[in-house]
């Protein structure tokens, strides 16, 4: 029989690292978070771990360097605009412990998009750049972003944090691709929970979530099966539906 | 003249862990930090950091650990339900070092609420709470979560959540609450960040935010000033607000 291949591609981690006082007062509402989530897990590389902090340069530092330490790709979001609350830059460099400038590939795309006259003071401070970063660009504004080491550094706009997300997938090293399938289930997740226990542990290589949601008042579940093996994830995925059958079979 | 009060009310800090691979891979996207960060604001707590963890033991009891001791109050969402995968509780209670087993209050919660025969061992999984905890009844599903230390452990099904956060913020003290004023600026925000952070540097005991959006294709700005002080607050925006009318003025 041939060897499970999920060893053929390496796992991908991430982190997201999401700048911002205005995502922690509640006055907008992330966007990003999911998006880049939903994406990773359909080019194979697995977030693992998400923090949001403010707009306060130490917090974006310590944060910054915990975290590409430990995964193989961090993207952050927000503050790198024109204005004095965005610092992301300055404490990027300060976190590689690098210099930070403006980087003459960053003023020839903004002196060729704007006006004569109009790339103003604030508007160049979107040229500077960490020393040793490569460019992230963006159709959409044109102000490009960055990636640092292992740090992608992007707009916190969604429709620009999207597109500079277009240009650091086609770029970065994927995994194996994480495969699911969704059962979803008429009832509330207590009727099924210790069979699908007793599933869970015939199969330590497929991860069975169970999430529970109201649905027309009333409970109803989605039991969410994820692995990079297409075959144990079927195997697991009819055991799951087979013993919801029985179950709805015993109740009706 | 009267003095400023905001040092009457102490400002309280909390914190937000999400706990879920759902959220991680995108499959569901959070709907509870919006709400928590946008309620706390309305409270006067301010949210100073979030953390998007997946259900692993050792990663949910190093974030809470590192939370609960940063700040006053660690706000917790996932992973209380009755599956193999909701460990939330277990950990918890290893974060803090104390046993966990079937709480009475809960059971007669859940006893209540079942038809007879109805809770079954999974559902009895939901009644185990760490010792010293208090509970955190909820009206939608009745199982409880609960508060231990400075850690309130909440649903993640946003209903459940949201009715348990009631419960949660009538018992915490709150702080001085942190006033905003949004002023929407038709333009890009390059054309006004150089005067706006010279405003900044006037009001260092106002916090002044920049938030770029696109609008119908073009770029539109929505300055933010917050402060605990209504009166320095009101001046910042009355500044702002005659900055941006001088710039339409000269750009019309």
């Amino acid at each position: 029989m041939a060897e499970s291949t999920t060893e053929a591609a390496p796992v991908v981690t991430a982190a997201i690292l999401v700048i911002g006082d205005e995502i922690l007062s509640g006055r907008t509402k992330d966007k990003n978070i999911g998006y880049i989530a939903e994406y990773c897990t359909n080019i194979g590389v697995d977030i693992r771990e998400v923090r949001i902090v403010p707009d306060i340069e130490e917090e974006i530092v310590a944060a910054v360097n915990a975290l590409r330490v430990r995964y193989d790709h961090v993207f952050s979001t927000g503050g790198i605009g024109p204005t004095h609350d965005d610092i992301t830059a300055d404490s990027m460099a300060k976190a590689f412990g690098v210099t930070i400038d403006y980087d003459p590939r960053a003023v020839a795309i903004l002196s060729a998009h704007y006006e004569p006259g109009q790339l103003n003071e604030a508007r160049m401070r979107m040229t500077r750049i960490p020393a040793g970063a490569d460019l992230i660009l963006n159709s959409v504004s044109k102000a490009p972003g960055f990636t640092i080491g292992n740090v992608h550094v992007m707009a916190g706009v969604p429709s620009i944090m999207q597109a500079m997300f277009d240009e650091v997938a086609a770029k970065i090293p994927t995994g194996a691709k994480m495969l699911s399938r969704t059962v979803p289930v008429g009832m509330g997740e207590g009727r099924i929970a210790k069979k699908l226990g007793e599933i869970q542990l015939d199969y330590p290589d497929v991860s069975i979530g169970s999430y529970p949601k109201m649905l027309d008042g009333s409970f109803a579940t989605d039991i969410v099966l994820r692995s990079r093996d297409a075959e144990r994830l079927d195997q697991a995925a009819r055991d799951v539906e087979a013993m919801v059958a029985a179950m709805m079979q015993a109740t009706s």
